[in-house]
């Protein structure tokens, strides 16, 4: 082989190598599946009615009301598996029809969490009477650092009784 | 032409696909324009004030009133015109010098749009006593997942008699 | 040198060139530091309690307490150093054991700055029972248009008698 050659197929290797390179930066996608535990209403309420109109009711289906939020987070939906963080925020009925709840919050994972210490920030619309929905996820802290994506949260057990609700959240984020 | 030429070439040809592969990765920006349509007071007010400062007036002027907005979207400035989406969220007089309003809200977009089904999330500071008022554009859902930019926001109608103001947002997003 | 080699390493040299044009797409990063000046009661009080749990305390300890804030912000920590913006929005205490405070807020840049008109947009947990807190940084607008990244908040000065507190904020920023 003349050496121009050689060096030709070098130079395409090296092209090769430093394009591979740039491609690397792309982001990287990954989806983690939590269980978020909550109970509306009773002496172990997660989450809290604080305002609304007044002389309205303060649900969600009741424009005006608002809500702070601190539920468990779980890997698995048994309410007895470990806590590994806390979704912890402010929920806005947003919507004159009831249908949205306007959703800012955290989650927080604690000591039991290999994401101990780091966060992740959502902020969306929570279409209540839909199965799937879908919010966003603005960033976050820690090992989420310079994230983005999306959660679609989706309700899999509710006793009307105790009014406990388990919540499969599924994030996808992009780093 | 010697063969270690028309390699090379073919090198050459190989190198800029690939660099613009990478560079095809890198952000499209998309600008789009929507009014809504707010009304701040009556029986068909779409934001509403929920708590202030306690002993002090529950306005945009004044220090801790927090209002909740549900105001239609619509893709023309008419009123008439069919509503395409919803921006819901929360809006909070946080300027000791009354001069700006902190933004959290959803543009939902309903089944009259294109965009159906999709949401884009805004945060930011409406600097209420300027014309133009720009926000950020902080993040989306469905068809805006992985969504950033801003909005630009201007006032092009307003009835004092009716407290009806025609806002026009202009979204630009990088996805 | 044979007119195969010289041809060879002028593509090398253009690969490597718009390999580095693609690279130079990838995110820049900047950190910047500002001073936070926070004062909880009395008549100068930057940050007031709007709502809480009824019947219960309205404290940064305390689940379901609604704060608005607007502080001024600084370059120095002097509170008599000039102001360069001010940090407006909303804190929750969103946490049942009182540990963590959700904060959505705007730094926005006044007249004696040079990012006058641009903000940047901030959404996170702060432990408030740790030195160093880290939010996120979720977007921004003027210069800080596409930014996102996370700010890190620590305490340099607590006056009790005054509750008057100096935070500072170092913001590290990818646009």
């Amino acid at each position: 082989m003349a050496p121009s050659k050689i060096l030709s197929l070098s130079m395409l290797l090296i092209s090769i190598i430093m394009v591979y390179q740039a491609n690397g930066q792309l982001p990287n996608q990954t989806t983690m599946v939590f269980y978020m535990q909550d109970i509306a209403t009773g002496a172990n309420a997660t989450v809290s009615p604080v305002i609304g109109i007044r002389g309205k009711d303060w649900s969600y289906n009741t424009f005006g009301s608002i809500f702070v939020v601190d539920d468990p987070v779980m890997m698995s939906p048994s309410p007895t598996s470990p806590i590994v963080g806390r979704a912890q925020g402010i929920l806005i009925a947003s919507a004159h029809d009831g249908a949205n709840v306007h959703v800012v919050m955290s989650i927080v994972f604690t000591a039991g969490s290999e994401f101990s210490g780091s966060t992740l920030e959502i902020q969306g619309i929570s279409r209540q009477r839909e199965k799937y929905r879908e919010l966003s996820v603005v960033s976050g802290t820690g090992k989420f650092r310079f994230s983005r994506g999306y959660a679609a949260l989706q309700t899999t057990f509710y006793d009307p009784q105790t009014t406990h609700s388990i919540i499969r959240i599924s994030v996808t984020i992009q780093t």
